[in-house]
């Protein structure tokens, strides 16, 4: 029961209907109790006595009894004696008092402003006199937007340490993270930085959200850390990048041995590395979270990659099972995976397997839209989700083939330069770095590239080459070189993050990854449940014999669809490239001894030699 | 005139043959030059007096003339005594006494040691109390290796800063721009460090170097630093990395304002950002230099790329111009190509597009390895090589081809995994940087890759799918589709200056940089020459008539060879990469709208559309 008090003018109504709001609960005028004759009094413009008062507080009090007892309320009442407070609480309610406090000329000046109303100054003056400012309760002062006047009663009304988990950053995915928590019963503090544009954010988002009775909002940071309980558990759902490390600078200091702040973003593994490292000599757990599922994964149930000390992964395992999505299994798709960066490494390898998976599709759109229809080419890919080459990305794309504006397909009216963010970059930098093959992300990434040349393209249209005789691609065949690439892709994404994991000591549980990715995530699908089992005895998936027979039985159409689109004049590039690196993968000789050659003729960079031991290496006097 | 003097047993002999090899002068013993009867004095045991040296005194200083009139040379005489020197002077010949002196207990001790020597300790106190030490002339503490006196002997006569520029490093590299340098009367200080394992380095290059009176070298850095006349020039040639800024670190604070450090490895350009500003607040400027041409360029005429400091530029234009190579017309094939990191850049990708020309030069080898031998494939590379795809790196091709050890090829001992040292990595990484597609130097660099994963490779071999029956394919079609890929791979090449010089506000000439490339680096060949005047008008290629029309032209073999690649189970990774960025490139409408739908459709990303303005986002509810 909350009741705002102070003398007219003071803001009482104001804020008792935004905190009513955000508060779901009801919210009452205490002038709106008054007898007739009270109400005629004052109207004849008399100043009531307490004579006239006594009556008017206990019928308030009993009200307040009853609407405490039903979930509470929002009173707006004057209140300004000691004696008056006590006969509204005179029912042992529990009651937080409200107190708006401000200056003559303030108030005064407000009352001139409103409309409808006849300011007498005297009366102002005879209230100001009369205020007893009680030593308990919530004081405001009330020179501030009614918005900061409601943080400051949330950031003083809140209960300390009670909060199980406290999100920053109040993004769509921060929002999904904070709701999805409540709805699981975790105690949940949200905080966005109170700045300017974005005074209504954390209001906003409380107050569409009043359902939730154990969601909680500031922004003042002091009080939202103090809202924690300990250890403390910070989900961050901010920008990542240099936003991260001034923030950490700010709420370090604030913090405890042994609370935790987890990074949700998509950090680089190499940031994440570093802050948990320079975090830990603080005694703060730092955890880099890759969290993938889009906002409604964020919401409903995302795909978690932790990464950072084990024990903290520990103590946020209660809220991680809770908030995210569940495998065929029912257990949930979160998993541990190593020490600092290895969270946001294998979710960037996610996105960089996103960004081939997307890539080969639109490539197949390419070769489809020669030969058949929008709603032909949703049907087939709607057919082929039903069966093993279901996935998500496939389910939305026959989705999005099938959206029309008016007359026309979306999709027709959607500029062919396709964006990217840095994960798909980061991914193949870090493959480089590592002497891995990514090439498929590469190829995917390099595509939109090239889609982004759209002024070269349109300039370069008369130089392209015309096929000799159109043909159509058989569409089983199709369906065959998908998979052919798709196994590519995921092979040399595990690859990648096999190799990481030996050079940063991380665990490789590929079993874990693949189910981790089988809901929740943009890459779930058939072929990841078909993973999980494939790295059984052995860790690579090269030595599987399953997924080897798979490519081996596929690649007679995977060619075939390279001969279409050469002799279609098709641009490929992700499908040549599975291709290409396939053959020469399984070349025992490949032409790099001319390479060493060359390497060696012109700059004495030296060869190893077939018939020696490789730890050997020689020169050769090419001259 | 160098005369070494000291004690019997303080090392004379041994100096002097070291100077004498050093600076390919001859030595002389004084003690040769005695009378019959002075020797017959003393091999009977007796000392000589002074009347007896006096004859032996005049006809040394006779002598000393004349070596002194004749280019100099080394002499070993006690001259104990000033009366001595001064009749070894009396002609009036410039001396440099070099003065050998150590405690009677070490000369005793090597007096001991000596074989065939009776030694006398009576003698030894005799010669050591006769000893007059001069107050001039350079003096040696003997208790040194005989090389450290070498080099405290160079060190100390070294007239201070006469020397036209300095070069820091002994390797391959640094020795091939330090001999260049001499051989074009540049006056050359070169320094290498004196540490554990490389006491011989500086040694050694000056006594293999005699011919060249203007090299002298330090291990000692004040002296080198000092050697040189200001502002200072100083050719960094050592390991690039953190090895360099330990190197700065040590020579800054012994630099004057305008000095000027060369750096000529292969450093990355943003390391040579760094430094160049750091530097710039110390008044020293930092050049970037890119040098191509392996150890036979550094020697005889390299292809130089600089940035840094225009007016630093200037200053080493002598230098600059005399020792790189010359283009057809005579002119220096050295380039001021922008601020601070703007010559390493352009080297960097000099050396991405070696990766990408090696490796289609290597794939070439693939396919015609299964239809000619290698004499037959040598044949048609020098055939080649007479036209219009002439190359350093056809040439030095067609030659390792046909070099032989006993009845092998070297190329099939050769194992086939090829190295990569970081330019190829780093083009690639600034590459996505960019936004620029480089994926003839990335398809070059992850085929590297591949070539590591032997083992794997050797694992995989009995997938690889048969040929349905073998076939040759045309060598004239094959040398169009070389030229197809070769003139995508500098197009991308050049467009990643571009975009870099767009980007760090540097210079860009690209026709410059082609001319620059045309003779002393890796990459020259008759392309390059065509490519000078390409850019007449237009800075990008992709608007040259003649490029386009010889894309145009030679499409259709490079179809043609991606068919027979496929058809015959030959992986190639750069030629199909090239194929399919070429027509994606020109291909007006790409599949890059489905992509940009999806990414809305998962993570609201939002789009642009065809028909609306560009700077206008959109995002639709697709569920």
């Amino acid at each position: 029961m909350v009741i705002i008090m102070g003398v007219s003018g003071s803001g009482k109504t104001s804020l008792g209907k935004h905190l009513a709001q955000i508060t779901s609960k009801p919210f009452y005028d205490a002038d709106d109790f008054h007898s007739s004759a009270n109400k005629d009094k004052m109207n004849s413009g008399q100043a009531l006595n307490d004579f006239n008062r006594q009556p008017w507080l206990d019928q308030l009090a009993k009200k307040i009894k009853e609407w405490s007892s039903n979930g509470g309320a929002i009173l707006a009442c004057s209140a300004l004696k000691e004696d008056y407070r006590k006969i509204l609480s005179k029912h042992n309610t529990k009651i937080t008092w409200v107190i708006l406090n401000g200056s003559f000329d303030l108030i005064r000046s407000r009352l001139e402003k409103r409309k409808d109303h006849f300011f007498k100054p005297e009366l102002l003056q005879s209230q100001m006199n009369a205020l007893e400012l009680p030593n308990y309760g919530i004081h405001l002062n009330i020179d501030q937007p009614v918005e900061v006047l409601v943080q400051s009663f949330l950031n003083k009304s809140y209960v300390k340490e009670s909060a199980k988990i406290g999100v920053i950053g109040m993004g769509v995915m921060g929002q999904g993270i904070a709701l999805n928590c409540c709805e699981n019963g975790f105690e949940t503090a949200v905080y966005n930085r109170f700045v300017q544009g974005e005074e209504q954010v954390v209001f906003g988002f409380l107050s569409t959200n009043t359902q939730f009775e154990n969601l909680s909002g500031f922004t003042d940071i002091v009080s939202f850390i103090d809202a924690l309980e300990r250890p403390r558990k910070i989900w961050l759902m901010i920008k990542s990048g240099s936003a991260i490390d001034a923030l950490i600078d700010e709420i370090a200091p604030l913090l405890h041995d042994g609370d935790i702040i987890l990074d949700g973003g998509n950090s680089h593994y190499e940031d994440t590395q570093r802050r948990a490292k320079e975090l830990e000599k603080r005694k703060i757990f730092y955890v880099g979270c890759g969290v993938s599922g889009g906002e409604d994964g964020a919401r409903h149930g995302a795909s978690l990659m932790l990464g950072g000390n084990k024990s903290a992964h520990k103590i946020l395992r209660p809220v991680l099972d809770s908030i995210s999505a569940k495998d065929k299994a029912g257990n949930p798709c979160q998993a541990y995976l190593g020490a600092d960066g290895a969270g946001h490494f294998v979710k960037m390898v996610h996105n960089g397997i996103e960004y081939a998976e997307m890539q080969l599709l639109a490539e197949i759109y390419a070769v489809l839209s020669h030969q058949m229809s929008y709603p032909e080419i949703a049907a087939l890919f709607e057919e082929w989700n039903n069966g093993s080459e279901a996935s998500y990305l496939l389910e939305i794309t026959a989705k999005i083939l099938q959206k029309k504006e008016g007359n026309d397909y979306v999709v027709d009216l959607i500029l062919d330069n396709a964006g990217s963010k840095g994960t798909g970059m980061w991914s193949t930098k870090s493959a480089l770095a590592l002497g891995e093959v990514n090439n498929m992300m590469s190829s995917a990434l390099f595509a939109r590239y090239i889609s982004s040349m759209k002024k070269q393209r349109i300039s370069l249209t008369n130089r392209k080459p015309k096929p000799q005789k159109l043909s159509s691609f058989d569409l089983l065949k199709l369906k065959e070189a998908y998979r052919f690439a798709r196994i590519i892709n995921h092979v040399q994404g595990f690859n990648l993050i096999e190799s990481a994991s030996q050079k940063y000591n991380w665990d490789y549980i590929p079993d874990e990854i693949a189910r981790v990715w089988t809901k929740g995530c943009i890459i779930r699908s058939n072929l990841m449940e078909d993973l999980i089992g494939s790295f059984s005895d052995e860790k690579s998936l090269f030595k599987n014999k399953k997924l080897l027979s798979d490519l081996c039985q596929t690649e007679p159409n995977a060619a075939a669809l390279i001969h279409h689109a050469v002799d279609q004049k098709i641009a490929l590039n992700s499908f040549s490239t599975a291709y290409h690196y396939w053959i020469a993968l399984c070349t025992e000789t490949l032409p790099a001894n001319l390479i060493q050659a060359q390497r060696d003729f012109f700059g004495a960079h030296t060869y190893q030699r077939v018939d020696k031991p490789l730890s050997q290496f020689f020169h050769t006097q090419w001259h």
